[in-house]
């Protein structure tokens, strides 16, 4: 104990076909002794139905609840506390797990991109080694699921939450020749209309699930814009900018 | 034959370690009986080199060789041309070839971002059936090998190529939070006056080879401009922008 502490491994699990997970993630999951994974209260956890049939029968598993049951206010002091609270709490126990030997982190997508990983991972510097596998990003799986390119030749392509201002958000989209948006919920309408004003409310898709076996896909302008879950995400496809057009200008 | 026509499958294969393939293209590659794949004349192939140590002994390899070996204007008729004819030629042999059976396309990163099979993809539809693996984009693994979170929070990011002209570079790099500019290589010194312009010179990474046992991480500012290779990729980090920021705009 403590003589050869054992590390904390993020594994990316992709956008959720778990088909889609990186060999070595794989092989960490299914190799894995002790794993933790974040969730909201009374839910399994998205992370966790993912690797449902990889882990080990007698793995020992963490899950890591958030502190929030309701959505309150992102910016209220409160909110911003106790999930400080939350992350501070789970890096002292992930560093004691260690003790113990490897703690394989699950995290949906890339870990690194607009992950509730990167909370943790910059508490562990410096504690505990860690060590980061990269995933498919979730936008990625959403874009193969519609099946078109999603990018060409020198398209400028942006990723948006859509908790932006209208504002933001449609100066953004008239800037991009391709545009992803995520967080998308409540803010759904909003979106529509910054699409909308940018000219390209007739091109967005709204993919659900993307890569899983309940995949929907909707163009969004027929889509119920009040009935949309969290984690769905709105994409326009590039139409491939053309190098000559822009070296003229 | 002709009667059971096989598939073509493209199998993005991830930023360059063979260990990030997903589980399934893993699968697809190890199990092929026939592969194709771009390079440059007279070279192995960067796609090649990944899968070495995964191909059946016995696998039947078709090299997609592009017809310029020398960098001519994007834009000229003449560049056009050629590229269109390879592309063709290339969906007539395809097409052919799977009538013996499934035959896997080996891509780079995920297939439908900036990806060369997209040229074939469009002329494949409607030919053969054509089933696409996703894959880790080549700059999430470059993200990856710099180590720190790349977007956080609300953070707009987005990705440019350094073909673009100077005065778009810029006002793209102004608006975003995160960047990512691939086709680097020549553009390099435009790419820096941009984010000097920006105010990111400061912060932005070259990468090169990343996640490859001979991955190279420099700080732009610091980097010989003029020695940079083409598949080099320049990358500004998100600091975590605030909801409420843009709440209160």
């Amino acid at each position: 104990m403590g003589q050869n502490p054992g590390k904390i491994i993020c594994a990316g699990l992709g956008p959720g076909d778990p088909d889609l997970i990186s060999v070595r993630a794989d092989r960490a999951i299914r190799g894995a002794r002790q794993i933790a994974y974040f969730r909201k209260k009374g839910r399994s956890g998205q992370a966790r139905r993912i690797v449902a049939d990889l882990l080990a029968a007698d793995v020992i598993e963490h899950a890591m609840e958030y502190p929030v049951t309701v959505e309150i206010p992102f910016a209220s002091p409160e909110y911003n506390r106790l999930l400080a609270e939350f992350y501070d709490d789970w890096t002292a126990r992930l560093v004691d797990l260690a003790r113990a030997g490897d703690v394989v982190v699950l995290c949906e997508g890339d870990p690194l991109f607009y992950g509730s990983f990167m909370h943790l991972h910059a508490r562990l510097q410096g504690l505990v080694e860690v060590d980061v596998i990269p995933g498919i990003p979730g936008m990625t799986g959403c874009w193969n699921a519609v099946g078109q390119p999603m990018t060409w030749g020198d398209d400028a392509m942006t990723v948006l939450m859509g908790t932006l201002s209208e504002t933001d958000l449609t100066r953004h989209i008239t800037a991009a020749d391709a545009v992803v948006v995520m967080k998308t919920g409540r803010n759904l309408p909003k979106i529509a209309r910054a699409l909308q004003a940018a000219g390209r409310l007739s091109d967005a898709w709204l993919v659900e699930r993307g890569t899983m076996p309940n995949q929907r896909l909707t163009p969004l302008a027929q889509a119920d814009l009040d009935a949309c879950p969290y984690f769905a995400t709105v994409l326009v496809h590039g139409h491939g900018r053309r190098p000559l057009a822009d070296a003229a200008e």
